[in-house]
């Protein structure tokens, strides 16, 4: 193909991927060719002859005088489309369909989340004997607009020992952790806005986004936490609107933000106006607890989310919002509107298992076994070379580079095929950068069918 | 004002409702000066001034030779700003939000659902026992993506009970039945799209709607359902995409389908390419069982949502969505992404508790209570001079005109400050041609408190 041929076809591919990640809705004006020939990099002629060859193709139509514009059939989302690299391999909802499979016989080092033996099944159990007594409006009846009151005064209590004062109108409860970074997206988010995320980070943030009809960048992430210049450039060029990043052991990387960094970003997010919401759903896990971002900034531009699925159970959902007390005032109307009232249940359940003296004993038990695991983990994967980036003070998680010339998204085929589920780096890279890591969760890597499957399936590789 | 001003300031009017409720998206082109002028019945003149002074709002911008677009300040989403008459008390938030407050000492024969006290105590009670035993994975893991499978195959059973033919993959459980709606929403429209409602319709239909950049459309609704005449016009004008509906009773009015209404609505919409959402939670409310949309289609192009917040407990939280396979399929993703795995120790809660032989006697009382209800309700407001519009054969609504004279929003105001919360019937309609009509929950009108603050309210009136 000629090289004209290539920037033609490269500037079609950026097009269509703008129209399938909704950034450009139907209806919606094209850049201007000229606009378009700068964002690209690319002549004048080259920009005319992609539109019009996207024209005859009907994705976009011209409409004379006014420019191109994007054609609107009405097709239902498919998030899977989205996908920027079609390999379902590494497509986030893949994995997370994976690893929510009920099948026992899989062992799923790349999953998220503990083994339900590790959980708080006895605080769980505690709760529902107690709850099975409890008077009837609180089996039956709704909760109310914010959510259980006592839980959310339990949530502040929590909060002020990170340095976050929030009173009990500044905290709102959801139905999960990823139910509340989705109603702040929707609260704050118009089509087209920019939303910075990690890079790499937890990959349900990719497929979450898809939802929103937005642009996604990436910010590179080192193992200071997020690369300053690299954020500062991004804040300048894409002038995003909203950032999503974990507090406390990021995942998937382990990384602790330091004091300095953190006050570096929140200086570089306030002079841009840029809102953040900060992920704490690892708080219980830290042994040295980090910096918050809600703290420091006050909760002004910082929106903090959690959850207790981690930690306590996932089968009793329940998340948090804490923000402005004007912004928690929308969201609950947004909640209301979207998901009406919240599961009662679960919070008496959850303020029942928190509140109890067991739940201290029971994650104190958790990061001892946890660093037991991470131990033995490092040293098994060491023997088959494979290195981590960075080491973690503590929490479930370790990102790991393979060996050279190996390939995650292969590696992960072929050991599914074996009944492993792995987590390929590409995944929560938003760049695509990470073809040769995988992410670890080392309370899940117990069972040595785990090491030599990836032993045979990184030689096959 | 001259007869020319009132025109210039209703297109502007007009045109500020669509861009409050989003229809027109910050960055879109409004429709031309020609096509507003069609589309509103007023000269071109009239728009050309009309635009010009919403420019000079800087609510619209003109680009020369382009038209002119909607300005794009970034403000965050407020579902209140987006009510198209600006009287609190008429607002489905305001209302729901008073109906969800947890004061014990609120009368609310305005609210949508049972007292606690009618509910399936009884039933949870026991589930809960039963769950306090139950296999860790259970209490601790998340759900499988589609959801629990036993309650998935025992709805699959329920459902082929009403004529709907539905395999475990056609079934996806969510957190609750307003989020299955949303889901479908966000399934199914793109920005601008038009949905139809019932006029009058379950008042959070509204609130949810207003969080999804679409236009509203009310079909008016009659004894025998939804006005024939009237929907083949709107389908004609408007080109809908989606009718969100009631299955079975209808809620406000209590009105069941026929299947003569039944047939010519489906055939009506198949010819539009209409996609019908049926909303069946007040099911086991029937005595006789009305004709499903859903079983008359097929699952082709009417979908079916429900959940047992209603019936069983609406503390246990927990919805499912009918569909067509492929549908659910990409259904499933969306869930995932926006709110990740589901409530596992919901549906197993709900699962136990629904699958015990104390379910259908606990029915079979609420039925037979709503009944006496009902008839004492009747007559009480007929001492008012208050009188249903139609007399429902079940369930728990009565849909009433006040005597001659009366405002529905100010009884309801007046109300509230005795601490009775009622419904006003312009939360219910689209058009707001309900100012005189109020909901009654006949289970919730046991209180003498209440006619005597409504005569009051009345005699004020």
């Amino acid at each position: 193909m000629p090289r004209s041929q290539t920037r033609i076809a490269s500037v079609m591919e950026q097009v269509r991927k703008q129209i399938a990640a909704r950034a450009y809705l139907p209806g919606a004006r094209l850049p201007s060719v000229r606009q378009q020939a700068r964002l690209s990099g690319v002549s004048v002629s080259t920009v005319v002859e992609a539109y019009e060859r996207l024209a005859a193709e009907n994705l976009i139509a011209a409409r004379p005088g006014a420019g191109f514009f994007v054609s609107g059939p009405a097709a239902p989302l498919d998030l899977t489309q989205l996908t920027a690299d079609k390999e379902r391999d590494i497509d986030p909802l893949w994995i997370s369909r994976q690893a929510l499979e009920a099948d026992p016989q899989l062992l799923k080092p790349g999953c998220g989340w503990l083994p339900p033996s590790w959980l708080y099944e006895e605080g769980v159990r505690k709760a529902m004997r107690m709850a099975a007594r409890a008077q009837s409006a609180l089996l039956t009846d709704y909760a109310s607009p914010y959510g259980h009151a006592e839980l959310r005064q339990f949530l502040g209590r929590k909060l002020a020992k990170t340095g976050i004062t929030a009173t009990a109108d500044q905290i709102m409860l959801t139905e999960s952790g990823t139910q509340a970074v989705d109603l702040i997206c929707r609260f704050l988010l118009q089509p087209g806005d920019c939303v910075l995320v990690d890079d790499p980070c937890y990959f349900n943030f990719h497929a979450l986004l898809r939802a929103h009809p937005v642009m996604i960048v990436g910010v590179p992430f080192t193992p200071q936490g997020p690369d300053l210049t690299a954020f500062a450039q991004i804040l300048q060029n894409h002038a995003p609107r909203l950032y999503i990043t974990n507090a406390g052991i990021h995942n998937p990387t382990g990384v602790s933000l330091t004091p300095v960094v953190a006050h570096q970003m929140l200086k570089l997010a306030e002079a841009a106006g840029l809102i953040i919401v900060e992920d704490d759903i690892f708080a219980d896990f830290e042994t040295h607890p980090a910096p918050r971002l809600a703290a420091y900034d006050g909760l002004h531009n910082v929106i903090q989310i959690g959850s207790f699925s981690k930690t306590v159970s996932a089968a009793v959902r329940c998340g948090y919002i804490v923000a402005r007390r004007d912004w928690t005032d929308s969201l609950v109307d947004l909640k209301i509107a979207t998901s009406f009232g919240g599961g009662q249940l679960a919070s008496m359940l959850l303020h029942s298992a928190l509140t109890g003296s067991g739940y201290r004993r029971h994650m104190e038990s958790v990061r001892l076994r946890l660093a037991v695991a991470m131990q033995t983990t490092l040293e098994k994967l060491a023997a088959l070379d494979i290195l981590p980036w960075h080491t973690p003070q503590a929490g479930m998680f370790l990102w790991c580079r393979l060996p050279e010339g190996a390939d995650a998204a292969r590696a992960s085929r072929a050991c599914l095929k074996e009944g492993v589920v792995l987590a390929p780096g590409n995944a929560f890279s938003q760049s695509g950068s990470a073809a040769d890591f995988l992410r670890f969760n080392v309370s899940q890597c117990n069972d040595p069918a785990i090491f030599s499957a990836l032993k045979r399936a990184l030689k096959q590789g």
